[in-house]
């Protein structure tokens, strides 16, 4: 990652149950703590399924970087690129970078799926019954998975040894995702967790641009802010 | 990577919904890619739930590796390591290599997420008629990944460059979770693209080890081999 010519993608807006959650915050947090400067192209609705962008992100969504103009894409691998570049998010012992990269698995390939089946199931079902039947069998797989992650960070402060590192910014984008319950909050110590890594100056000023960006286009859109 | 002591953990038998899924699959299949020998050690069905497990995994899950009694978890970070250890699974070139760090994570977080959401209405849905009900929801979600993949694809044979990759790897763990249904024989190109990655002589040893010590204690549970 070079400083001087890195650009993310992120759209202009997006409806409320999604501000805060779309996936460019995960670079503009991870860049803030990396202390990298960044420009950000915003894409109207609709402009993420067209060709220029299904050209850099096949799957037709954001975030991207492109760095120097060659394009990365996918979130989980773009933050960890940026998090080789500084000691701010990975500890140099190999040891410990390989716990954090098993932990960043964790965060984006056991954690996520789960939350985002209750995403979809409060969100995006069509048959909002059927959705609320089936919702007792994906509380218990989110609480599982929470379970487990509580009884892993016991008292500790962070995942991996005594710092703040690159899964711990992971996995708490991926908790934020219940914000719209009170399942994290039913987990004090995941509770304390995920608020010590929100409180963190970098994270307050990713999601202070990422909401500002959408504030500034809701009439556009006819929506809230 | 080391080859003398390479260890990877594996069930001795799960329900046949699940065999031939279980992810310890991909640990075998790149080590077999990249001429890497390895145990196995096996856990009865709880085991993994048992506190030796859960130190070295935390969600009390197979499979780990252990390399010279360094544990790692989460089948996407090992196979990471793995690859990283062999030109038989990433490209020298370093922005070769940032291309399939993109795809990789598109398989792991982009494409496996949408498919386990049908694996979950399908296998482990407790009210099957709200299930059925929330079924067509998700198949558009799948079919929605599957539909930008194919088209990503093209009529290249390999996801980036003229040669199979560890993105390749993943990605057919993740399509074949679909092999209840016909959803990817619906997809021409994806349905070759799989048998091109699966006819590899490395991933047919790999399934036959895992399913071959299913076998060997199948009536030990009173189950299918």
């Amino acid at each position: 990652m070079k400083e001087s010519k890195l650009k993310i993608t992120a759209f202009d807006w997006v409806p409320e149950f999604a501000q805060g959650n779309v996936r460019d915050l995960r670079l503009r947090w991870a860049l803030n703590e990396a202390g990298l400067d960044y420009e950000v192209e915003t894409l109207a609705q609709g402009d993420q399924k067209k060709a220029v962008n299904v050209a850099r992100q096949p799957f037709g969504q954001v975030p991207v970087i492109e760095n120097d103009g060659k394009p990365m894409f996918e979130s989980g691998a773009i933050v960890w690129r940026i998090a080789e570049a500084s000691i701010a998010l990975l500890p140099n012992d190999l040891g410990a970078r390989d716990r954090v990269f098993s932990w960043y698995f964790a965060a984006l390939n056991t954690v996520e799926p789960e939350i985002m089946m209750l995403a979809m199931l409060d969100f995006f079902a069509s048959d909002k019954e059927a959705a609320a039947r089936l919702r007792p069998d994906v509380i218990d797989a989110v609480q599982g998975r929470l379970n487990r992650l509580s009884d892993a960070l016991e008292d500790r402060d962070w995942l991996v040894g005594d710092r703040f590192t690159v899964a711990d910014l992971m996995m708490a984008t991926v908790l934020r995702i219940l914000k719209h319950t009170d399942i994290v909050a039913g987990h004090p110590a995941l509770d304390a967790y995920l608020l010590r890594c929100t409180d963190r100056p970098a994270f307050v000023a990713a999601l202070d641009a990422q909401l500002q960006t959408f504030s500034e286009h809701a009439a556009k859109y006819g929506g809230a802010a």
